[in-house]
This record gives C-alpha cells, structure tokens and sequence, in this order.
C-alpha cells in the first residue's frame, strides 16, 4: 500500500507516523511550504514537494491532512485523474468535497493533536465514511491496524461530533487556561490545579458529566459566585464567561430558581 | 487526637475517611438531617447527633465540613466554649469567620468530592491556614500525612484557587455536559469522546493550557465556527457560550483579527 500525505501539520504527523508503523509505503509529502515537507519527510524516510505538477499518481491514498480552511482550495486544485483512494480528515467538511474523485473517502480521528505530544491513536475513535461499499471496506481494515474503535461516520455526525469535541476539548482547555492565569496573577503556580483537573477527566471516563457537577452553580450559592465574580472584575470576558456557564449548569440542573 | 465531623456530606465523608484510616478517632458526627449523621456515622463507627447541645465537648479537633452556604448560620450557632482547634475547609470563606473561637484554622482540600467517586487524596493540594503558629504546626503534621502537597495559604490565595477551580473543574466539567447532550440528540454515544477529555487532561499535566490549544478559534477559522454556531442554533445559550470561549481563545492567542 503506498500512501502519498498531503500536508505536514500536527494530524500529516501524527497520521504518518501510524502508517509508517505498520508498515505502508509513504511515498511522497506534499506541502505548500517547501520546508515544512522536506521536515516530515526526513522523519518518514520518504520524497518532499511543494508543486502540484509533480504529485505521485501511481499511490494507493491520497491523504488530505491540511486545516479545514485549506481543504477547499487544495481539492480544487489537485489533479482529477488520481488512481487509489482520497481521503481526507476533516471533523467539520462534508465527504462530497471530494465528489469529483472516483474513490473517496473520510478517516476522522476523534482526538487532537498537538506538536511534540504524543497521542495514543490506539485508544483514539475514527469516524469512516466512504463513497462506495469496496473504499469503505479497504479503510476499516487500515484503520482497525491503528485503533481499537472504527465507526461508520455520516457527514452530518461528523458535524456533531467535531461540534461536541470543540467543547469537550477546546473550551474545557479554555478553562484552564482561564485558571492558569487567574492563579498566575495571584502568584501561584498552576499545578496546585493539576490533580483536579485530572480528576475531572477521569470522573467521566465513566459516568455522565451531569452527575458529578459540583461548585456553586449546582448549589445556585450565589453568595460565593457573587465572591467568585467580584474578585475576577478586572475581567469582564471571564465574567461573562462565568456568568453564562452558571447559567447552564443551574438550567441543566433543574435548580434555576 | 480525637475529633468531631461536623457535615455529613462529600467532603465530611472524604476527609473523614481519611482520618479514620490515620487511625484518628472520630468521636462524633453532627447534622441537621439525624439520617444523613447516621449514616456517616455507621461508615465510620462512631455516634451520631443533630444536636448542638449534644456536641462532644472534649475533641481535639472540630472540622465544619458544610456548605459555604451554610457555614456562617453553622458557625453562629456552634457553642464557643468549644476546646480543641476549630476548623472549615471551604474555598471561599476567610478564616476569620471563626474569629470567635481561641485555635481555628483553614484545610482546603483543592479537589471536586463527588459521591460514590473515589478520589486520591495523596496527590490533592492541601492549602494550610492557622491563627497562630501552634495551630499552623499541627494542621500541617495531619495533613502531611494525608497528602505529599501541602502548602500555606493565605485567606485570599484560597478564594484565588477557588475562583481559578470553578473555571478549571465546574466549568469544564459543563463543557463536557454540553457535548454529551449535543451527541445524544443526534443518537451518539459520549463514550466517542471519552479519549480526547482524558487527552485535554493529560496534556496539560505537564504543559502550559496555552500552548496545547487546538481547534477553529485558535485558527479563526471563521467558516468552521459559523458552521458549528448554525448547527447548534437551537440552543441560543450554547451559542453564546461557544461565541464568547471563541472569543476568549482567539485574543489570548493574539489572532483576534
């Protein structure tokens, strides 16, 4: 199986890596920015390129691994008559993006990526969607080699999921970056919050959110969050922030009086 | 060193189990509710009360473990000829609420106490306040034998870590309550992104949350945000939740172009 990546950001890296683990051929990297190819392509042992023109077309997948923002542009201006598979792994971009292709496909990993940290893609949800029976066969049969849940993924459950995964993940880092500099203001170091916040992700690896809410927005103690409140006043972004995820958790709870 | 539990909920549960296992003995616990007392106090063998004027006036060490709601009423109402150290452990009440008393002092547990949740007290913050060094010196040869962080903390500290705790637990802990309820109307289950929460958590354990952060808003990727704010346009209180985080993450990054 010979792959050529398409981008050599976070998820090209990330993605690359897994394949190059179980042993696929990448054979090529393409990146608009020529140095950021050659890197990723040092790391996997393989051919770099920033020119279209000179795209493999003798691969078995294309993978599209770019920002959601560059996905349109740069389907628009590959060339059509690619042999193999073209993929891409968008949370937020609907599969028939890539209709003009003959074999298309999504590989939706249900994780973020940073650089320069490791993910577990084992333990890592991928979302497949494919535009016929055969491509769908052949991509959960990759993937199952990298985790242990492959799922069939409609476009529009993607959307959700990426949706949901930008508050479960994005705005819940939000939070704490919120409580980093909170702390940091006060001259206090951020690790003092480490063990909750660890507690935090750990209590819903089984349970439902909603049932292990504490804090004074569940007990609608408004006496503390008037505290809360008038101590971050010199923030009016994070009280607004405080005030309407209050509001929320006292909705949700049933316990707006 | 004997000592009285006065709450019954999931901190005086918690820090009474610790206690106990210390080999402490618990000579008595009191609540308003007689049921809620007896019950802790089968846990933890020992007599129970709704009393005031019951209360074993022979401990070394009474801990108020209430509700921050309902711990100044509480405090009025404690006899004040009581001996021994007397103790809250709330985030956001100044010690000084216990002025009246000869020895008091503050442990703040910086942790999310849930019930029927076990939580791993060894690797939770404890922040220390005393009146007098005496008390400070005993408080802290306790706790240090319940956790390996302990550390003083000024009545303003703790409503700065407490602040800073609402935004890291409370709120992120919401952030995952929204996902959950956003994938369950379109017929997924959470447990899809179980792995992400444990990796946000996981990230930040050694990194700063600034520096980890992914998603559309740190990229201003304006078409992805649209798309999500159209597909949750049913709940108008989400949106302003995702708009105002969004809004937040772009300027701390400096993208707010």
């Amino acid at each position: 199986m010979n792959i050529v990546l398409i981008g050599s950001g976070n998820v090209a890296t990330h993605l690359g890596n897994a394949f190059a683990a179980l042993g696929y051929n990448i054979t090529q990297i393409f990146s608009r920015t020529l140095a950021n190819a050659n890197r990723l392509a040092e790391v996997l042992s393989t051919q770099a390129t920033n020119n279209l023109d000179q795209l493999d077309k003798t691969a078995d997948l294309y993978l599209l691994a770019v920002s959601d923002q560059a996905l349109a542009q740069l389907v628009q201006s590959l060339p059509k008559d690619l042999p193999g598979i073209i993929l891409h792994c968008s949370g937020g971009t609907s599969m028939e993006i890539l209709a003009d292709f003959d074999q298309y496909g999504v590989i939706y990993p249900v994780q973020s990526f940073s650089k320069d940290v490791a993910v577990d893609l084992s333990a890592t949800p991928f979302g497949i969607e494919a535009n016929n029976k055969q491509v769908y066969t052949i991509l959960t049969s990759i993937i199952s080699k990298i985790t242990t849940t492959v799922f069939p993924c409609a476009s529009s459950q993607r959307l959700a999921i990426h949706t949901a995964a930008v508050f479960a993940n994005n705005f819940s880092n939000a939070m704490f970056q919120v409580a980093e500099e909170l702390l940091t203001e006060h001259q206090l170091p951020f690790d003092l919050l480490r063990p909750i916040i660890k507690e935090s992700a750990d209590k819903v690896q089984s349970r439902s959110p909603k049932l292990v809410q504490t804090g004074p927005a569940i007990r609608n103690d408004k006496i503390t969050m008037d505290s809360h409140l008038k101590f971050i006043s010199s923030h009016p972004d994070w009280q607004t922030i405080y005030q309407k995820i209050s509001e929320l958790i006292a909705k949700t709870s049933g316990n707006n009086s």
